[in-house]
């Protein structure tokens, strides 16, 4: 019998216990998983199991027989010193916390190392989708060249109902708003701050180095149109909020939003689906594709990740390392290089003499084109004069 | 310093020895892995390390040093004796061969089990798409529902010249082969016996049970015309050969051509690529999609099998046991349940009476319907007085 403990008992630690219990989890010729506490600072008075739960950390932490910790309470405090705790005290701890892992990963990872233990985090990143292990393992053997996700279902949604409704963006949330799959104050998910974490973690994974999500040019897509997104969609292309790397000398990243073409996989994630394109440079293309939240769906990658934690009990783990770069390993956002989706009012003429031979089109009284692969700094000085209605990143996949 | 060989010195193979060589393969603090044979009944004089190449299998065998063996031969003879000797002498082996795999998986798994040894396959699938260790460890949480695959690149290159290029079977089938992405001898490819043994591999890993993939019911797209795929697109789907299985009390497996609903994402792998839907009763449905052949696709998911054989080195590995069904487990194609497209002269209301209220369109001539779901065997009777042109499953998701 492998005992453990779960912190945090809303809807991904709930689903956690749900699952364990359902299942009666046992895996391969392992003993069964007990859980022996749930944390909650809230009471449950009329739980099946409520002997178990507990409002003092220090019993889960001082409680030898206690081998794995699911820390599903999110946001950084008290979870970073209590997941912090339980490592030094030779626990191994399973998290889904996204903001804690692209936070102080560098040094949870190192701590975990040292005590030859998992620091998981499988359910931080698309939920219930594989691609922190697959890229930890499966991946192995390739360079990653690039990765472009879309990692926010909630935006995604919004985005689809654009495309394939005709709603505005205001509408779009509001009922993401009503069908619960946005907050409240849904900035987090807008203005692309979850999506940042994410390819935070992603690219940290991808490379050994850490990247902080706070150097990351993030913007959301408040300011995307429907016009834009009809516009896009004439041209063959859809609008997505994509978390972008790509490494060369210095590491590309950012959140923003790009038209991504048709016929590229990414384009077929609609709804609250995530899509994950890993480029790889024996693989090629890889994409991984699902639901990116979800109480279940992401309750069951923590428990996978329990799983993983106790297939090699007492047996030297499989390490993640993120170094610490020496200097900032970003390239400025100006620095970068794409292709651009341009509206605007300008005369054709005025166009072609800026850009080139670029192909223009005329959509509702608007010319509308894609320039050539150009560096963002130099793109911004040549677009003004036209006075653009608006300017997108597109995706080179 | 772990050392280990390779058997066969085909495309997979020195593609195997190319990466492992090029990236000096060392995996985190681990000693790199020096190859010290390879086994092939060729000569390769020209080899900048022609020393190593051996034609006598029992170099390896009775090599102490070896600890794990790559087998990338193909076919059941010798690979499954060599593999069987190789796991007896307690080495790990790792492999692409699917008819092996699909053959005596339950032997071999069960030697290397007693053995605590690996026998890893996650080439033998998908080429480098990571989907065998993901249905082993990331979707273990989950009890598997269905899944439905594009596995054979050849065959759905094919598909996909017809769809977007308009060609012929033949004009499509003889490009594949122009190009290099079919055999001489197409037939493995295009009468879907690739396809089926590994749909009986990913079945197989799914349930834990083995599914004989002489038990499998296969249909190739030889019989597929232009007319279904143009129908099939404008109806909104598109023509795939498709793996597809289901638990219910049986398991409804088979190989066929299928109708893919254009939104499903299955749709959008087109060309040489793969594509992989698992449905799980708690992930709901997740897709993995890649390029399922190639030199270094493959061989890239051999070496990172390699990689986790040598990872838990010396500990407790993590087994895959596929027991063997008491009777047979799989349900006759005549029970089965589909929805199905049906091209047909017949008059509409002939239709109507006895499939009742479908929706039947007007196409070329044509009427065109998608039945409700229905038992094949009560299909195919209920359909023959119609004299159908074509009839092709429709896929459920």
């Amino acid at each position: 019998m492998v005992k453990i403990a779960i912190m945090g008992y809303g809807t991904v630690g709930s689903g956690v216990y749900d699952i364990i219990k359902a299942d009666n989890f046992a895996y391969e010729a392992m003993n069964p998983i007990e859980i022996k506490y749930i944390l909650d600072i809230r009471d449950f008075p009329d739980h099946p199991e409520k002997q178990i739960f507990t409002k003092d950390f220090n019993d889960i932490l001082n409680d030898d027989e206690i081998y794995c910790v699911v820390e599903a309470m999110g946001g950084l405090k008290p979870a970073y010193e209590f997941t912090k705790a339980l490592l030094m005290a030779g626990k191994n701890v399973v998290t889904s916390n996204k903001e804690l892992v692209a936070t102080h990963g560098p040094e949870l990872l190192k701590i975990a190392k040292e005590n030859n233990l998992n620091y998981l985090f499988e359910a931080s990143v698309g939920g219930g989708i594989p691609i922190i292990k697959p890229l930890c393992s499966s991946l192995k053997a390739n360079t990653v060249k690039k990765i472009a996700g879309i990692l926010n279902g909630t935006t995604n949604f919004i985005l689809t109902q654009m495309i394939d409704e005709g709603m505005s963006f205001k509408d779009a949330l509001k009922m993401a708003q009503d069908n619960g799959y946005a907050e409240r104050d849904p900035s987090a998910d807008i203005e692309g701050h979850d999506a940042c974490r994410k390819i935070a973690i992603l690219a940290s994974l991808a490379w050994g180095e850490y990247v902080n999500y706070k150097d990351i040019w993030t913007e959301g897509i408040t300011k995307i149109t429907l016009e834009d997104v009809e516009t896009a969609s004439k041209l063959g292309y859809s609008v997505k909020l994509i978390g972008y790397c790509q490494k060369r000398e210095k590491l590309a990243i950012w959140v923003s939003p790009m038209l991504v073409r048709h016929s590229c996989p990414l384009s077929a994630a609609n709804g609250v689906f995530n899509a994950i394109l890993v480029d790889g440079n024996y693989l090629g293309q890889s994409m991984f594709y699902g639901q990116g939240a979800g109480k279940f769906a992401t309750a069951s990658a923590m428990v996978a990740d329990v799983i993983e934690s106790v297939r090699h009990i007492n047996a030297k783990k499989a390490y993640i390392e993120w170094n610490m770069p020496e200097k900032n390993n970003i390239l400025p956002i100006s620095e970068s290089e794409n292709r651009y989706f341009v509206r605007t009012k300008a005369e054709k003429g005025s166009i072609k003499k800026i850009f080139g031979n670029v192909s223009v089109n005329e959509i509702n009284g608007e010319r509308v084109f894609i320039t050539d692969i150009i560096k963002e700094c130099d793109f911004e000085s040549k677009v003004k004069p036209l006075s653009p209605i608006s300017k997108i990143r597109v995706l080179d996949a």
